[in-house]
């Protein structure tokens, strides 16, 4: 199908002697992999790394074999990196990956779909709607349920953040995308509890609102928007003339991991006839657990919902969806361009470009889809409470252990705790200890002005033991980081 | 380091045994691949491929051994998709892939780093950065130049913009993150030429301003921008009070693959104190060939420039960056998270997540930093000009070919050309046929209103011939949808 050039070798193809090619290159890669060790992260400082990835010319004159390069990444970049499945890596919602995923991967980048228009991505468009459809569905969505895979939560976020913009806007009449902010946007707020993630505010600035326009609601001690306090806020805002945009509920906050009152804000958002916006980034897979799904009750009826595949869908970055109650919720944000959407194509060839901020967009649909096929609901439901119950587990442990104490019993995946006695630079230290030395990859953050430690589950093959293991090596390097 | 969980057979781990496994499935998916066959695309009709797809399950109850699904994917998905190296692939920017990128994907999906914070990607942030300010330089940037990857062109545009937005903002001592668009927003225009992509205007409609805020300048019959009008513009701006928030160079058109006057608009961008954006998407790898570089000629005096590493560098999607001169660009940009970017980090540990509108964020500067050092700068600059010469031999073959007709004379990898004696119905369905019909993937715009097809050459390795073959079945069309 070409000349003999002299570059061809270095590009995919999918004829038998690409595809032999492919195979001795991909099985260099996975070599190249074993250098990654049985450590959390390797004990480099930041300053080494600099200079060991620094040595590194990005782009020579002449190409080096790729079997050189690919060793020089193990050795430099893969074995220099933090070890998500290490159970020691506990910082953050950073998953290990499915094997399923990681190959799929492979062949997303060889075959390259662009998810924009159809004449890109003839198959991948279906299957990022069979795989939306589903998501919609499992979420208690009607038939018209769907939605559009994105570049991350922070993105699902923006999108269900511009819908609520578009809608309000539209009900003034107001062609927001064309014409920009009306002057009835300085009313505009946005209400989320004060545990919803940063992203909330991070849309606010982006859609030329100001994080001012969002309006945060207390939450009970256990992390959970306080629907008294939702009362209030509302009411406080009638009083000064001001509109509710959206009501953000958090299904899984960063911290805690809990579930706002989902029905009560759904109410409360159809009383006032406002946008709800659920971000489930981080429970959203709880719908997949027989045993935990009813606590994601209400979220059926919110107008769009965050559903972060590359957390506890344990998908590679990334891997984020935005779903909707029905198509139409995209139309405010459609604009035609003539090279890509004309709208005047055969039926059936769907140009996803009209769903979307992005334009080019990667084929991460598919590896989502052979993930679910392969492990099936019941393994991934399983897994999903597994992480749960070791959570759990982790609280019971550091509740009964002097010297630590627990921030809030945990409900999700996350354990949040402090060490009366010590100071938050005392906790920075101990974090920063660890994660210099290499021997723990572990949180830090505030709630409500406190300082704390945080654990984050995302490996259901962590044991008991392991997390044993982490509590008393905290305990040690506070005495460590005291003296 | 973990028990023998029922589960752990799914993650992908980097022991002995893990990297057997993924061994073995990755040799499964390369096999996959080989059911693409020789075509553009499959004949598959939007409805037969709808149904192929809905008969597979999303998530089955208990799921399917690894082989079938991949197998599965293998002959519904892999095999209707388009094929971006074939010959006759020629729609979009829409590259076939490198090996070298291709294979490092599998490992950046296996090691899951996440950009956002140095605890998360210890190696993966120097690797970014230590490419960034590669880019940088060799833009001709200074020793600060920097940048971010990011998820797409369009995403990079916007990053662009909201830059320019918060550096007008801040001029007028308003932080625009925090307290929204001040009413003087309402003044701020955005120039590009007629032929810029149409994310700027996705931009402006972003970040609150309309796309109404975008003001387009008129290009020569080349397709560039036109310097006089946009000093006629400028000097109506004034006039009527309006400011220019940023004028846009496009370096590569979406259609005609033309470059603007970078200096003319450099200069005139400092006349008037404004942000200076690039949009070198299509056109930014003219840098590494000694020929084409000299065109890109004040691109090193812009503020920001958007480089799309998934067009001609040959990248899987996704692979975009903007770069900006330093990095105290991104100050305007960057709130504190408590759990994620403290400040309060050992030296060195730089948390990205502060360049970014991103949270989490895939390691996609290794595949871009593997592909550059595997195939080197004197080849990726030979395949870039000969991308070149393809679209130009194009433009030749097709001006004096009698029932085409040339629209501009291709300058960039893109040749646009319509058919005299034919309608823009006409051209619709010579594109939708080759489409439907799996003969070829052909682009279709319209230029200054009028309907045109278009050529995009992305795989170095075509040939004339292959050219001589596309043009003489374009010719067969018209005659059949004619009749």
């Amino acid at each position: 199908m070409s000349t003999d050039a002299p570059w061809q070798q270095f590009f995919v193809s999918t004829d038998l002697a690409g595809l032999e090619q492919l195979n001795v290159a991909t099985l260099q890669t996975v070599e190249s992999l074993l250098s990654t060790g049985d450590a959390p992260r390797s004990s480099l400082l930041p300053a080494d790394l600099h200079a060991a990835v620094g040595r590194l010319e990005v782009c020579p004159e002449d190409g080096a074999a790729l079997a050189q390069v690919l060793d020089e990444f193990g050795s430099i970049v893969w074995a220099n990196g933090v070890v998500p499945g290490d159970p020691r890596c506990v910082a953050h919602l950073h998953p290990p990956t499915l094997l399923p995923a990681v190959v799929t991967e492979l062949a997303i980048a060889a075959t390259n779909q662009s998810m924009d228009s159809w004449d890109q991505a003839p198959a991948a468009t279906e299957v990022e709607l069979h795989l939306m459809s589903w998501l919609a569905a499992a979420l208690g969505f009607g038939p018209d349920g769907t939605g559009v895979m994105t570049s991350g939560g922070t993105a699902s976020n923006v999108l269900g953040m511009t819908l609520a913009r578009a809608a309000a806007a539209n009900r003034l009449g107001v062609d927001v995308g064309k014409s920009g902010l009306p002057p009835e946007s300085r009313t505009w707020r946005i209400l989320c509890s004060d545990q919803a993630h940063f992203s909330i505010q991070r849309a606010a600035a982006q859609l030329g609102l100001g994080r001012d326009a969002v309006v945060t609601v207390s939450t009970t001690p256990a992390g959970a928007m306080d629907l008294d306090a939702l009362d209030e806020k509302l009411a406080a805002l009638g009083h000064d003339g001001l509109v509710p945009l959206a009501i953000v509920g958090t299904a899984g906050t960063t911290d805690l991991g809990v579930i706002d009152p989902l029905e009560g804000l759904a109410e409360r958002a159809e009383q006032h006839g406002t946008w709800f916006h659920v971000d489930a980034a981080v429970a959203g897979s709880f719908i997949l657990s027989t045993k935990l799904a009813a606590r994601l009750t209400g979220i059926e009826r919110a107008n769009s919902v965050t559903i972060d595949f590359h957390k506890l869908w344990w998908q590679p970055f990334n891997a984020s969806a935005l779903v909707v109650a029905s198509e139409d919720a995209f139309d405010l944000l459609r604009v035609r361009s003539a090279y890509l959407d004309r709208g005047d194509e055969l039926e059936g060839m769907v140009n996803l470009v009209g769903r979307s901020l992005d334009t080019s967009r990667r084929f991460d649909a598919a590896k989502v889809m052979a993930s679910l096929r392969t492990v099936g609901r019941k393994n991934l439901g399983a897994m999903v409470e597994r992480c749960v119950a070791l959570a759990s587990y982790a609280g019971e442990l550091i509740a009964r252990t002097s010297g630590l104490d627990l921030v809030a019993v945990p409900t999700g995946v996350m354990c949040v705790f402090d060490a009366p006695g010590h100071s938050a630079e005392d906790l920075r230290r101990v974090q920063q200890h660890l994660l210099a030395c290499g021997e723990m990859v572990l949180g830090r953050t505030e709630i409500h002005g406190r300082a704390a430690l945080k654990f984050t589950f995302m490996n259901p093959s962590t044991t008991e033991v392991a997390i044993d293991g982490l509590v008393e090596k905290i305990l040690e390097t506070l005495v460590l980081v005291a003296n």
